[in-house]
């Protein structure tokens, strides 16, 4: 991958770094490589080892041997490569959205994850997990063997369109399909409404895995500001201008400033996009960690243009993956078929039944209600603890776990996380999240990974 | 959807034929459209639909109005739509890839399902399964709450890793990631290393969902004619001379067809290949149900220019969905970034953890040994119940439950599924898995789906 040399043979390094001059191009479509003997010596490495990288990249179509003449950049390689991670090849790999990302997942044996995503397991219903998977090991056959229904498990659907009615938001059900996780649904909105080159409107800050995404769909990302009560309204007029084909965003518990949506925002947002050619992606993924709930662009549209995707990673398990999408009927259909042709068939029954019988226990809703009591708790003991350091929060969200933080004058938090991680403490820079570069002061931290004080020493340690 | 109506109001009926028309060039970029009075003329329909019509169209970013002009079609409509199934307008429904798919995982209560691509629960390890979920029950609380690492569980990977080793396939953890599932690997891997507009090979027969994905992903479709012991290779070889970026095939019991890749034709198509930029995915889907195995490419060429893919659902469970990718360590690198951004971490580990349960289960080889038996015994009825009707096999498959088919004389599989599926029978006629359109008298039989006489009686009425 085009960044910092990483493990890999030398071979591995020298088609990462020719891969890199390629997608910047250095080295142009039907341009001659250099002589094999030639670079060889100027990289220091022997000439097998650049025959074997020449051959690779042929592999991979970037390359064509020419007989007698050598190898030539092919014009395939002038097309923007899919492979995400190459598209900023100049970036460093700690600032890239993956890094973050590919270090909470993976992370180093001891390593504390005050940056990561999600909560730990015993804030998670456990219990009624377990009780579910018993109930799973007697459920019917086809539970266990066949696949989903193309739109996912009727009854799990019922019991989300049900939660959408409570808000006044009254769908049929082929209205709403299931989908492998709520990443995917923004996958499948994505390949069915997105060509490359469209624009997308992000909030900035905002969820870094969307802007990775986008870079997978090869497209334009333009970032509006983001206030305490939504993204920036001049800024969103102005980028209208640029005719975007999406805007991706959180109104309730935005990631990751924690903010919420005001109603009058939310109500000139509506009004300001009428006439434009704009889908509105509206992700529930924190839901349900509002202690009340608060103003939903999806309830005031009534999904004409806006198309609302969730999940249950983030408050039930992210082991159990499961989203959807709700939008009209024509997009449903076309993003079923989409889920077939990427997927076969919709989630996991397994899954799907999981989810089902924890949401369908009143259970959960008494969980529910103690894990807002234990997170605003939570983030009353996180400010306390960054206060002494200088770290102030951006604004104090009204729930879930994510606190959004300004560091002193002078902080650069991209080095605070690189020097975090050398004590292998995982945190989540401010630029991680900004497509504009501008959260270089910026932090967030999440409230319930903060518990061990190794999180406070080591931050205080990389902080000076 | 752009195919005969469909349920639907009278709007969405009209935002159809629009959308193919638009589609299929009828209607240019630039072009205005028909005035509302007039459009709802020539519909028969009101000027409100129309109007609703347009305003979807324009929401869509097909369709721009101008002031006092009326509207226009826009550039964007000039791209080729990502919507599936909006790739080919002109095609009748029940010969599209997606048919036989939407028909199999949402049938009709009481369908009888021949033309299906997985087994009867009965026919899987169904005790094997509920052990396991029992077992899971009582794990560790991070496997039910927390996400998998981005590769995915590290012990069904060393699984996997110890069975490609059995076969002489020495791999290391690098080269192997696990997927939400085998149509999953395939997409990544599209989404890797295809761009629109590549040439893509695959057999002629071939999997009708792979045919599906390929059109998602815009690139040029070439089928090879598939011969009893593989593709062929005078085909193959012609068909490098277009520049070919990937082939999709199944070496081990190929779907539809049931035949298996002979080892001279393996040799022979590595060698052809041989300096094209090509790269082979061997889907190893129904690997596990040959009796003894067969040649594999990725094998013979160790992984350098082959992808072996795989999964679990026509073996052990399509409701526990996972499958895998093995490959060059850059690519599973790469791979890794793709599915974080679209999926976010691996593959739910609540599904590998039940897989790993029951692949380590000394069970699960007795499940396969009785398995095989039990199929070559369905394959034999199930040519003994056909031959009657003139059905005869194009070739006897040495495992799995697929026959692939001849029909008599001047029948029209087509015409058969059709008048079958009217009886709600569903079956998979020959058409659907070949891109030249060329197997209007075959037909895929699921042998383990036909114990119902009712399955013969309606093919017998449908053929009168």
């Amino acid at each position: 991958m085009p960044t910092a040399p990483r493990p890999g043979t030398k071979t591995d390094r020298l088609v990462r770094s020719l891969r890199d001059r390629i997608a910047a191009r250095a080295l142009g479509p039907g341009d001659r490589m250099p002589s094999i003997r030639g670079l060889a010596a100027q990289m220091q490495v022997s000439p097998s080892t650049v025959v074997e990288a020449y051959d690779r990249l042929t592999a991979e179509g970037l390359l064509q041997p020419r007989r007698g003449a050598g190898f030539f950049v092919t014009r395939a390689a002038q097309l923007p490569p899919l492979r995400v991670a190459a598209m900023e090849p100049t970036r460093p790999r700690d600032l890239d959205p993956f890094w973050v990302s590919r270090q909470s997942l993976d992370p180093q044996p001891g390593a504390l994850q005050p940056g990561c995503g999600w909560m730990p397991g015993d804030w998670l219903p456990e219990a009624a997990m377990r009780s579910a998977l018993r109930a799973l090991a007697r459920a019917e056959t086809s539970v266990l063997t066949d696949y989903a229904p193309a739109r996912g498990c009727p009854r799990l659907r019922r019991l989300l369109l049900a939660r959408c009615a409570e808000e006044h938001l009254a769908l049929t059900p082929d209205q709403l399909m299931l989908t492998a996780s709520a990443s995917q649904a923004m996958d499948l909105i994505c390949r069915l409404l997105l060509r490359p080159g469209d624009t997308v409107l992000v909030d900035d800050p905002g969820y870094f895995n969307f802007h990775a995404l986008l870079r997978s769909h090869q497209v334009r990302v333009v970032g509006l500001p983001r206030t305490p009560e939504g993204p920036d309204l001049a800024a969103f007029e102005a980028a209208l201008a640029q005719g975007p084909r999406l805007y991706l965003t959180n109104s309730a518990l935005h990631n990751p400033t924690g903010g919420t949506l005001s109603p009058q925002i939310a109500q000139r947002l509506l009004t300001l996009a009428a006439g434009h050619p704009l889908t509105i992606v509206e992700d529930e993924t924190f839901a349900d960690l509002e202690p009340e709930p608060s103003v939903r662009l999806a309830v005031l549209d009534g999904l004409e243009r806006v198309l609302r995707i969730g999940g249950f990673s983030k408050t039930l398990s992210a082991s159990v993956r499961c989203g959807y999408i709700a939008g009209r009927a024509d997009w449903i259909e076309a993003l079923t078929d989409l889920q077939v042709a990427t997927s076969f068939g919709g989630p996991s029954p397994v899954a799907t039944e999981v989810l089902r019988q924890v949401l369908a226990q009143g259970g959960y809703r008494r969980h529910l209600a103690q894990l807002h009591r234990r997170l605003a708790r939570a983030r009353r003991q996180a400010v306390a603890q960054l206060a002494p350091l200088g770290i102030t929060p951006w604004v104090l969200p009204r729930g879930g776990f994510y606190l959004w933080t300004r560091f002193p004058e002078g902080c650069d938090t991209g080095e605070v996380a690189r020097a975090a991680a050398a004590r292998n403490v995982i945190l989540a820079p401010g630029n991680v999240f900004s497509p504009g570069r501008t959260a270089g002061r910026f932090m967030r931290f999440n409230v319930t990974q903060m518990s061990d004080p190794a999180v406070l020493s080591a931050l205080h340690g990389a902080m000076t």
